[in-house]
């Protein structure tokens, strides 16, 4: 079985593609152990304060984000796709176990699923962030919110982060 | 990796168990086969007239139900999880390629994740259907559509259908 391949739709997919000086297994273990994850997860000055990860499909991604002033914002996904050092992926539109995310219209309006891709290069790796959502206004309304600075920025911090263990 | 064990829960899902004398590889052809889907999958006098399969994480599940006057009726459904001869996986809550359904409110209200096991028992199978639901009001929907005996016709076709092949 191979695994399916997922084309960016431009108006509907946001997407950060970088290459990095890590190891494809070092950046797949950043993003599967939560002791990592605490480490580089959210954009400075916001922390993330608590991880939980049943790494398996149907499995429990959650994650605690605080703010700086120390509001708490949990947030919880289902693990679907895990092809270890190749590609994570897990969506908020499901809840651990599969079951349908019961979202208020608010949260819905960031539904999507994430599809984290590694690609050994050279001695680093190819670094693809995809975030596949379900009409344009999701799509903007993400974009606009920072998702470019803010996943780059938490990947500088993984990079850092895997390089001072 | 072991999979997730997943359990009911009763104010929020529906279950079908039942055991049919063929077994579990034929059952498994039955679901994966769009040849086979389309002379089992709908209760007669409703036909399946239509049925395209991707079977892989992410893949399509389609399907076109007739209704005996003739009215077309899409339906379209992602797999999440494919565990040969034992666990299919299966969600209308997201589209093939993960993407979240952009669904109308009122397709939202049936919008679930389905869960075939199958288990070798003596020379037949012990076939569990779990549909997963977001809230009790989804389930209760599907319940009065008439859940229990759709299903269970559509074993019964299917379990015919097999034994005639």
């Amino acid at each position: 079985m191979t695994y399916l391949p997922l084309k960016p739709n431009p108006q509907l997919d946001l997407v950060l593609e970088r290459y990095v000086d890590v190891l494809p297994e070092q950046v797949w273990a950043a993003w599967t152990t939560p002791e990592h994850i605490k480490h580089w997860f959210t954009p400075a000055p916001w922390k993330t304060i608590d991880c939980e990860i049943d790494l398996r499909p149907g499995g429990a991604f959650r994650t605690v984000m605080q703010s700086p002033e120390g509001q708490e914002f949990p947030n919880v996904g289902c693990y679907l796709e895990i092809v270890e050092n190749e590609r994570l992926v897990w969506t908020n539109v499901l809840a651990p176990g599969y079951r349908p995310s019961n979202a208020t219209s608010d949260a819905a309006a960031f539904m999507f699923t994430a599809v984290i891709s590694l690609e050994l290069h050279g001695k680093g790796t190819k670094y693809t962030a995809l975030v596949i959502h379900g009409d344009e206004d999701s799509r903007n309304k993400h974009e606009k919110m920072g998702f470019h600075d803010g996943w780059s920025k938490a990947l500088d911090q993984l990079v850092e982060y895997i390089k001072k263990c």
